[in-house]
């Protein structure tokens, strides 16, 4: 056996002693189990002007864009995206990606170097963690959410400084302490890098708008077009001066093919139905303040139920359950939890109809309580 | 001026002064320009077969896919383009990512790390660059396509070691030893990592198949569904084992949004095209060596044309005189060319019709002997 066999064997074998082996369940393209999982919040993928939008752009602009975005692989559509992004979400300039990853390693390793800090929230996604580590800069990790040791760590350097932080956190729908991040960066010329990959959308605009901050210099904002957009790819929102300078430097951007047009088409829909029913955004809200009330749990900021379950095992079985029952859930257990607490992880979505609803929050009282 | 800005101003100072300042030029989605810029080669993403299956698919599966590949994002048309993906290049399983860039992130992250030897050739793409510093192995980077060197870096480590290569290198299409680095990397327990971008599609299912080094289990291949196959997406293809550790450890698979269904169909109906009209290779190899001799360059073993400019300014003028005449292309100034020579980048596409193509071979010969 080669050298390399036998390490993948290796650490095959430690995965499934330890119960963690992950395998992929293929889904049809519908069937009668309701999605309670995924990250499509309002339900904006199935949208008929969403999915139309998408469809007619493949066949006006190819299923692919053909090059790189500096090549000739920007169309008219990127730049119309880009437009719409800043305008709804009060920036001035934007860039659209291919992915909300490549934004977040594009954005962090075009400005951060081995001459500066970066101070991370120890909840911060994976794309960022892997953005700082490609970008070699010196990294303080703080505690989740604690603007204090934020505040230490800017203090305690003089290099140019970024601190990260998403506006929803992924795992634990909680909300960030943006206006404090933003007057700690501003006292300490800092710049704040704003995920908000589960903000937009389920807070309209997003939480940077929401709290007054967009527009603001330091306040930069990365997100996915994959989420409450229901299509794929990731921009990065700023000044202008800062755009520019990501398409000159960052290699995540300069050297990947630009974002198809279809799911281009699709986040360009998604916005103008957002724009349109703004009340999809109550809908959200009001179903993640029933469902948290009915589970026993507080109501997160963002549309993302967390549950902690006794270990990863019974997390397991609590999943399966309610599949069983027609309901698909996550299912988060180390080493994709921040604390190694196992949790069902259940995401609210507009686009279920109301009876279906009713269905989903009967069964997830059920398993819960058979499980916790 | 805060510290950030008078840092992004000093670096725009920085380029403008050089003469490097780039910026995104959107087009339309059709023009009366012909595209010689593109990677499109087999002009696939405009097949009126393909542009179908992308359209349908954002109709019947949604304009995104809604999740994380291991939480509900993956859907049963993944699974088919991975089968077909495998089937067409000899290949015993694959792996479908949401980018080419993607791709080589996770498999070289999820193999390599500070236990681990990487020997890079010198003209690797970016993207497996930030790859291998992402993974913080130890690297070894030896000049272009010099087997001996790659031996001798094997020899003088006993680690678990990666060998980086692509099979037709983005540059300057010229083709990569594959055969001596397959022989040298079983001599020495070593795994052979093939980007086969720019190779798949050009040469049908690819030079790993063509050198009849498809399914050896020490040879793994990636690609990007963005250039012969006209879409978006990336993939990783080798043994099953690859894939199941692939898809339980590489960050940048698991924490990404599964790529959308448009693309993923678009990508899956160009495979069909592909083997049912064998001869859209044909035309892109007489065209290559058609233009080669008419600008008196050697034929390279890829579709993209490298001529070289006398300066990044020449080189620069050269490419706006083509657009005047109605032709895009490429054009490779430094820091994107990995030796300092600034170079007209011309791709051949089988998509172009013949009088086009008549036509830009006439501006070509017009403008690089104007400018070479
Ligand atoms: C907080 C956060 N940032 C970034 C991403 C990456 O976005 P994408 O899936 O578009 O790559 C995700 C999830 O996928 C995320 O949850
Ligand atoms: C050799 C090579 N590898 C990888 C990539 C990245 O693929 P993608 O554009 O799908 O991210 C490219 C070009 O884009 C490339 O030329």
């Amino acid at each position: 056996m080669s050298a390399w066999s036998a390490w993948l064997a290796a650490q095959a074998g430690a995965r499934e002693e330890a119960g963690l082996r992950r395998v992929l369940r293929p889904r049809p393209a519908s069937d009668e189990t309701i999605d309670l999982a995924g990250n499509d919040y309002l339900g904006l993928s199935r949208d008929p002007v969403v999915t139309a939008a998408a469809a007619d752009a493949a066949l006006m602009w190819g299923a692919g864009s053909g090059a790189s975005r500096l090549v000739t692989g920007t169309l008219r559509l990127h730049e119309h995206l880009e437009q719409e992004l800043a305008s709804y979400t009060g920036q001035p300039a934007a860039l659209v990606m291919s992915t909300g990853y490549h934004a977040n390693l594009a954005l962090v390793t075009a400005l951060a170097d081995r001459d500066t800090l970066v101070v991370s929230d120890a909840h911060i996604h994976a794309s960022l963690v892997d953005a700082v580590r490609l970008s070699r800069a010196e990294v303080v990790v703080v505690p989740h959410s604690d603007v204090a040791a934020v505040r230490r760590a800017l203090v305690a350097s003089d290099k140019r400084a970024l601190v990260l932080t998403e506006s929803i956190y992924s795992v634990l729908g909680d909300e960030a302490p943006l206006v404090e991040l933003a007057a700690v960066c501003a006292e300490h010329d800092a710049m704040l890098v704003v995920d908000e990959a589960h903000g937009l959308g389920v807070h309209g605009p997003g939480l940077v708008h929401g709290r007054g901050l967009a527009g603001l210099e330091h306040v930069v904002v990365t997100m996915t077009l994959s989420k409450s957009l229901g299509s794929q790819g990731g921009a990065v929102l700023g000044p202008p001066a800062l755009v520019e300078h990501l398409v000159n430097k960052a290699r995540p951007f300069i050297f990947d093919t630009a974002l198809a047009p279809a799911p281009t088409a699709g986040a360009l829909a998604a916005l103008g139905v957002l724009r349109a029913r703004p009340e999809l955004v109550d809908v959200v809200r009001r179903r993640v303040v029933d469902l948290a009330a009915a589970l026993g749990v507080e109501p997160p900021a963002g549309a993302v139920l967390s549950v902690s379950m006794p270990s990863p095992q019974v997390a397991v079985a609590a999943q399966a359950a309610a599949l069983e029952h027609g309901l698909r859930i996550g299912c988060f257990r180390p080493p994709s939890v921040p604390d190694g607490i196992s949790r069902l992880r259940i995401t609210v979505n507009a686009g279920v109809s109301d009876d279906d609803w009713g269905r989903a929050t009967q069964v997830l009282v059920a398993v819960v309580k058979e499980h916790a």
